[in-house]
């Protein structure tokens, strides 16, 4: 287990200090640079920018800004203020403040001295609770692909054809991935996968992805975000695995943005359309999807430069298309009724009140 | 109507040559540059590389490529190989096929030295007809418009919203356009509108339609092709209105890859989506949809450079995505039943068979 790759690590300074390192995003999969977070402010700044990104991640990342937060000032005041700042930088994903209050819990009756060192352990339990379930949802996951696989067995001289949408595999999480971690467990069963890797504008996480299968020796092609209607329609997809920022009481899934559309499509076309989420991204305070927050991104992040002719003149483009008027939401909602199962830690859960009450009672006290 | 942008118009050489100029769409909105076409290949060259682009605009600018092909070679073989030439360019968009048959019918019967005139005459007539043809979409469309404005007048003071596809404006046609006649119609009645413009990824074509709406004074707002399902969700979608390449018999539309998801999305939120497309682009040939041929176009369309990170050092971002396995099909196929109606220039028809052949009754007997 040591040898799969995380997008985090943690590093002790000279003066004994612990540092947080991860692996930035935003340059991926161009360059692979760890990115030192010494301080609240360096978590906060980095969950902003989409340095570190992936909604499991980001909670363990928040839960690691607690305990820096804490090495300054481990009173109440020091406390309140990291989890305030960690909670405002990103709305949709409810990991985030999950992984806060877990925080709060452990650390709110301890005396200031002695949270610190809990703050650092509390962070460690969520990150390798995370990588277990990451690789539950693998094997859950892969009995699903396997039964896939086997219902198409007059095919078996074609791989099994998976879609997915941005990336939610290991880099988005803390070992394994949600929507990748049941590939990542078929292909070491030497199952053969073919995965259609979407862009995913305007931030193109299907980079990320597509990086990842590479990485990992499973064979992949990239398409735009467009295409995935097509290749449902020409029977090339058999199905389609996404993660899952945030999952309503109803089932309803807050991914990112253009998930709707696949699982759209999906629904037409008959396909099966899953979603792999632990159950810190369960919220069942939130009835449905209308009850979540989506959050609406700088319009920088769309202004776009056109592939074709960026080698000549990126700057002159670049400035010209910053007048155009644009809307960037991060996230869409995919109602229940479209999502064929969500796939847990704890099992395969119809997308219902019933389906994940059944799997996660202790949450049913939260219902709104 | 003179005042009308076009994206096309002939010049006379000083040696009294025929020369036509299109704008190339590859630099817009960038730059407006007129590009010289002067030669058969120039035409097919234009043609392959999208620097002409837009079904109806193909098909009238093939039409010229053949009396420029004529005017060096107007016998028997000089017409056999332009026709051949300009139909192996593009082979979604039936109007190039059209239109090429339209110039045989026209020309065979001919004797060589009368061709050549009779040959511009026609590209002219085929010009103007398609200008004609799109002020009477423009029409129809308006009409549907009001109504849809109509039954939500207890909005008023909320501009309709429309949301668009791909580029299927003047820019892809000789005047007017197709998909955004009915909205240069509807703003010069004083309708107030607000147009959603899908980026359009690989090619980015919603840029086209956002130029083209700034020039009109049109509001507008770009979103990735990603957004559509969200805004659809939350209310901000009346009309759907897109182009298309080519139309079956049955009422399948093959259009700019990623409009069968609109469709699908529109469907799913009970908004109404409708295609706008003249005569030319029916193709009684076709069954339905499965028989449309759907053009797979360059990988490197879609090898990308991340918009965000460009101005840092582009080349080599190109460079590495290089290596990245790619699909990249142009167009796709919306079934008919997603389809509420066609705008065509002799009016509105159900998309299906009988509606479509009621109104274009000379393509019946074409039937496959």
């Amino acid at each position: 287990m040591t040898s799969a790759p995380r997008p985090l690590r943690l590093d002790k300074t000279s003066s004994g200090a612990l540092r947080l390192f991860v692996l930035d995003q935003t340059r991926l999969p161009y360059e692979v640079h760890w990115l030192p977070l010494d301080s609240l402010d360096a978590v906060a700044g980095a969950i902003r920018r989409m340095q570190v990104r992936g909604a499991p991640l980001i909670g363990v990342v928040a839960a690691y800004g607690v305990a820096l937060a804490l090495s300054r000032n481990a009173r109440d005041a020091g406390l309140a203020r990291a989890v305030s700042e960690l909670a405002g930088t990103r709305p949709t994903a409810v990991n985030l403040q999950w992984a806060l209050a877990r925080m709060q819990q452990r650390l709110i009756p301890l005396p200031p001295e002695r949270r610190l060192e809990a703050a650092w352990r509390e962070a460690d339990a969520i990150a390798e609770a995370d990588a277990a379930q990451n690789r539950a949802i693998g094997q859950h996951g892969l009995t699903l692909l396997q039964a896939h696989a086997r219902e198409r067995s007059n095919q078996k001289d074609r791989p099994l054809q998976i879609m997915t949408h941005c990336n939610a595999g290991w880099l988005a999480t803390v070992e394994q991935g949600t929507a990748l971690a049941p590939l990542y467990a078929a292909h070491a069963e030497g199952m053969a996968l073919q995965v259609w890797v979407s862009e995913t504008r305007p931030r193109n996480q299907g980079l990320l992805t597509a990086w990842e299968l590479s990485e990992a020796g499973i064979p992949y092609t990239v398409v735009a975000d467009n295409a995935a209607g097509f290749l449902m329609a020409e029977g090339q997809v058999d199905v389609v695995i996404t993660g899952a920022d945030r999952v309503a009481a109803n089932g309803d899934v807050a991914n990112k943005i253009g998930t709707c559309l696949k699982a759209l499509a999906a629904r037409h076309w008959a396909i099966p359309f899953y979603v792999a989420a632990p159950g810190s991204t369960l919220d069942f305070q939130c009835a449905d999807g209308r009850a979540i927050p989506i959050e609406a991104r700088d319009g920088d992040e769309l202004r776009l430069v056109d592939g074709l002719d960026a080698a000549n003149c990126p700057q002159r483009l670049r400035q010209i298309s910053q007048t155009e008027p644009v809307a960037n939401p991060a996230f869409d909602i995919t109602p229940a009724e479209l999502v064929t199962a969500l796939i847990t830690e704890r099992g395969i859960a119809p997308a219902s009140w019933e389906g994940l009450s059944r799997l996660y009672p202790e949450l049913r006290h939260e219902s709104a």
